[in-house]
Parts: structure tokens; C-alpha cells; sequence
């Protein structure tokens, strides 16, 4: 009885963390990272400052647990789907760039971040262990067996193969934010070329 | 002689513009930009806050101008290299991320600037005016005739190859300001095998 009660209290809470999280980036993708307060997130929350503080101590803590929670949803991932055609999923994520809702990391708000971890120590250990884990995967990916949907690359050939597709990535979404309207056929024909180049053994 | 005083004049406010863009730039990358003040700035350019204010309005009106410089720089690095070894450029050129001296375009700078141009309809229109720049006299020299040190590419495959070398250079953007200790020799390998891959016809 007491468990069950614990455990209503713990999803009560992860909840409301998560509340928290997804109007904090509402905020700092439409007014930035600097110019966003706490009053305000908790506004766009609907909760009062008081209850946010119970989570968060401040704005550094939010952008950590922002990162945490996307580091999650990428482990997450990984496991649902091996097999994937990279191309058309870049294609097709391309220009999200400013959509504030949901828990989705918007692109704007990783240059933010990824600019604040220069001045943040903390944010940057937090993005370095995404960072990790996503080029790790990569690389997994790349040098997997064939009959696991791997690619067969020799270990040392995916370390390189899986930094160049994380650079791809990460420059489409500079892309993203600053030509939202790209013409995607040319987006399409570019990726189709090079994303299987990158996967060739 | 008053067009030589006044040429003398000229020159004088063009040395200040420029002390005061490398002075805002060094506090908008320590501070970020959104921290950074116009007290600060003149502060680090070694002038008063008033004299700053003759020549920029605001904080905007710096960041503006610090994209044009840069699509000046650009402008005038495309006209004096035609023949580049890319890949060793890149790499040559990873880690600079954090520098505040001079008046080269930061990455973490590059990328406050582009989430802010997300919110700021005039900085979104600087750097698409210097992105097309980049972007057309990349497509210019793949598709150029090789005597000319061009690559002889036909024009639709230069467009989307520019896009691909334009979307690379943004990512290794984003990779340096997130991992400065980067293992060059992987960059070199990675750059080495799929540069030459995209100016092939």
C-alpha cells in the first residue's frame, strides 16, 4: 500500500519534471537561453516559481536535464531501430528547426546549448556523454554484421565513417535554422549521393 | 586637403567600427550574447559607452555588422584562392572554437548568432545573404572549368555537392565548440576520404 502510493508520487513527479522541461524549452527556443527566466517558464508551465525551484535550482540545472532527457530518448532509440534508411529520415526531420512543442530536441535551442557549453563546464560533461554515446552507436552500427542490419565496416574505417555522419547531422541543423525553407529535392539528391558512400565498406 | 582630412576621417571611424566589432565579439563569445552589455563592450574596446553608441545602435546592430564583416572576409578569401587542399584546411582550421582575439568568425560565436537569428528577422537576412555568398562560389567552383583550377562538375551536381560541402564545414562548427580535444588524425582521415569523393563528377 505504502509502495503503491510511493510509486503515484514518483510518476507524479516525473511528470511534472517533464512539464517543466517542455516549457523550458518552449522558452528558450522563442526568447533564448539568457533571456528566458524561471518566473516565465513556470508561467508557460502553469505552475507557480515556488514548485519549479522544488525541481530545478536553476536555468543551468534545466538545460542539464534537457540534455539528459534527450541523451534517454536517443538510448531509447537506438535499441527500437536498427534498421533504418538514414537519408530519407534526414530528409524527412530536416526543418523543425523552431517548432517549440513536445520533448524533441528543436535545433535552435542545441546551438544555444551547444554555445553555452563552452561558458558551462557542467553542460559541457552533459552534451560530451551525448556526444559519446551517439558516435558510439554510429560507429556499432557501421561495423555490425550485415545479418544484424550492420553495415560490415572494419572497426577503425567506422570510427572515421561514424564522425563524418555525426558532422553531417549536426550540420544539418545549422542548415535548419538558418534556410528552414531549403529545397529539399536538392537536400534529398545530396543525401541520397553521400549517406551510402558513408556506409560502404 | 579637406578630401584628405576627410579620407583621414573616414579611416579613423573605420579603425573604431572595427576595434569595437572585435571588443563585442570577444564579450559576446566569454559572456554570450544575451549577457553581454554595450557597457561591457566599450569597456573591453577601451572607449565610452557614448562613443559606441555613435556608432551602433544596439546590440543587433553589432551582431549585424559582424556578419558583414565576415561576408567581407569571405568575399575577399574567394577572390585570392581559387586552389585549396580543403580537407587540410578543415583541418587545419578545427579548434578554433573558443579563440576571442581577432576578428575570424568564431564557432560558438557562429552558433549563438544563428539560434538568435531564429528570434531576429534582420540577422536572419545577414546571414542568408552570407550563406548564399558561400554556397554560390562553392557550386561556382565545382562546376568551374579545371584549367581554372575548378572541378569540370555539371551544374546540378555542383549545386547539391555545395550544399554537402556547406552543411560538412557547419557541423564541424558545431563538433568544435562541443569537442575541442578532437582526435585530428580521425578528422583527417574521415575529411581525406570523402572531400575528394565530393568534387569527383
Amino acid at each position: 500500500m505504502a509502495t503503491e502510493q510511493s510509486s503515484k508520487a514518483e510518476e507524479r513527479a516525473r511528470l511534472q519534471r517533464n512539464r517543466i522541461l517542455d516549457a523550458a524549452q518552449q522558452r528558450f527556443i522563442e526568447n533564448g537561453f539568457h533571456a528566458a527566466s524561471m518566473a516565465n517558464i513556470a508561467d508557460t508551465a502553469g505552475m507557480s516559481a515556488g514548485l519549479i525551484y522544488r525541481y530545478f535550482e536553476n536555468k543551468s540545472a534545466i538545460i542539464l536535464a534537457i540534455v539528459q532527457r534527450q541523451l534517454e530518448l536517443l538510448r531509447d532509440d537506438i535499441k527500437l531501430h536498427r534498421k533504418v534508411d538514414l537519408a530519407a529520415e534526414l530528409v524527412s526531420h530536416y526543418g523543425h528547426a523552431c517548432t517549440t512543442k513536445g520533448s524533441g530536441m528543436n535545433s535552435a535551442l542545441l546551438l544555444e546549448i551547444s554555445a553555452e557549453a563552452t561558458r558551462d563546464p557542467q553542460i559541457a560533461a552533459a552534451l560530451d556523454e551525448f556526444d559519446r554515446t551517439l558516435r558510439g552507436a554510429l560507429a556499432e552500427w557501421l561495423a555490425g554484421p550485415r545479418e544484424n542490419d550492420g553495415h560490415g565496416l572494419p572497426p577503425a574505417l567506422a570510427q572515421s565513417r561514424a564522425l563524418l555522419l555525426q558532422v553531417l547531422v549536426e550540420g544539418l541543423k545549422i542548415r535548419e535554422t538558418r534556410e528552414p525553407e531549403l529545397d529539399r529535392a536538392l537536400l534529398e539528391t545530396g543525401l541520397r549521393e553521400i549517406v551510402p558512400l558513408l556506409m560502404k565498406p
